[in-house]
């Protein structure tokens, strides 16, 4: 995973709950994909929209169509983390992204995710234009 | 909660996986509601219906409106647990159910739930028939 | 559950993702519980502490023993959040809150929770003299 | 991800409930690595040991350092699931797997994982003889 200039990458905080972590004492694997998703979320809400608004204004949603992970290091419990999200590829319908969980500069997790946008019955839609834009930009 | 005889209880199995554990050693608290959930939906299934069935037959489902529990020993990694559920009202548009999560006989978390029948858009609505009938006998 | 006095409860801000939902469309009901929590860890960080602090300087840690909820209404994908905790009650080895969970002032969730201060073996312990200060003003 | 033999896989049955589903009523996309591993800690289960008798007995634990899938279709409520996994790598310290998530004999989603075995801080240590053994037979 290559470094994404910090200019182009979004930043998401997020904190370790008890609700995260498991027996092992550090956070259960699939739970970094959460924080992942609620990077995305909050990537399109900065970006002037929603998962809700897509689907109402525009009838799509974006569904995960291939995931890779790479576990570093694990987080733990009261852990501060930042999940750093960078737009690498926009295509006609589907777009992909390098997701990096972070503690203090420090690589925990390191994410490639692949989105195809669908519409409501989850055939292939065109990637709205308002998010093509804004992604490019 | 008074002790349900032995003929009338559902019985659900259940192992508590990573997943249902947290930093402490023992399943999170909210995750005996989810072991509740899956009990409930055995017990629809035995009666020969499910939720999706329900939805798509009658245009109902259930929501919880009320949840109670007593935690009394925390359930651990591997453990092989047992929910028992009882149907303790029928009502209307509504009906309660008694849940207990044991291990090997011994209570570990008490329940108490009542749920309401609604239609897709959340309005209360009157339990089919079929379900009435099932929970009765 | 009694109103409690604004300037008496904790406010924590938590937003509805995906992995909140259901296929109902609306929030889980276990799911109410891990904002809760978060609202409950967010109010000891503030109060100048966290939970792995607890276990490392006192050895103790709170553990849920009684919940109850009542759900009004249900949150949705894409909501603000606001969970409100007032601490209702002090006691020698436990406390008890109660929690709402509002959107725009409007309650969702009623919740009161009691918690147990144990040990790592999980036997009851005697709350922390900074936790009882703390919470008493 | 070629096919593996079906005298070769171990298959572990699970079902789709609520709290697996997402607003988008299919499976949300984290959900599918707690059937994987489920589906690990049950092929451990029929090796004649697990989890927590690993931890006891040899002091070590697996943690995923690796994994990557592809989402071919979604799982919905109550979908009857088969997941099947493979051992397609033993080595000293770490072994890997490949998953499958099937419904009906469809394949839904295809996972690939690689698990290191690691001492309870977190080092990486030997492979167990017995797990070593187990897996090549």
């Amino acid at each position: 995973m290559t470094e994404p200039a910090s200019t182009e990458s979004h930043v998401f905080k997020c904190r370790v709950y008890y609700e995260d972590t498991d027996a092992a004492g550090v956070v259960y694997y699939a739970n970094y994909l959460k924080y992942a998703e609620r990077a995305r979320s909050e990537l399109l809400r900065e970006l002037g929209t929603d998962n809700s608004a897509l689907l109402r204004r525009h009838g799509v949603m974006f569904m995960v169509k291939e995931f890779a992970a790479t576990y570093h290091e694990p987080a733990r419990l009261d852990d501060a983390l930042q999940i750093r999200t960078r737009i690498s590829r926009i295509g006609g319908a589907s777009f992909s992204a390098e997701q990096r969980v972070e503690r203090e500069g420090r690589l925990l997790v390191g994410m490639k995710v692949r989105l195809a946008c669908v519409d409501a019955r989850g055939r292939p839609a065109r990637l709205p234009d308002e998010i093509r834009l804004a992604f490019a930009t």
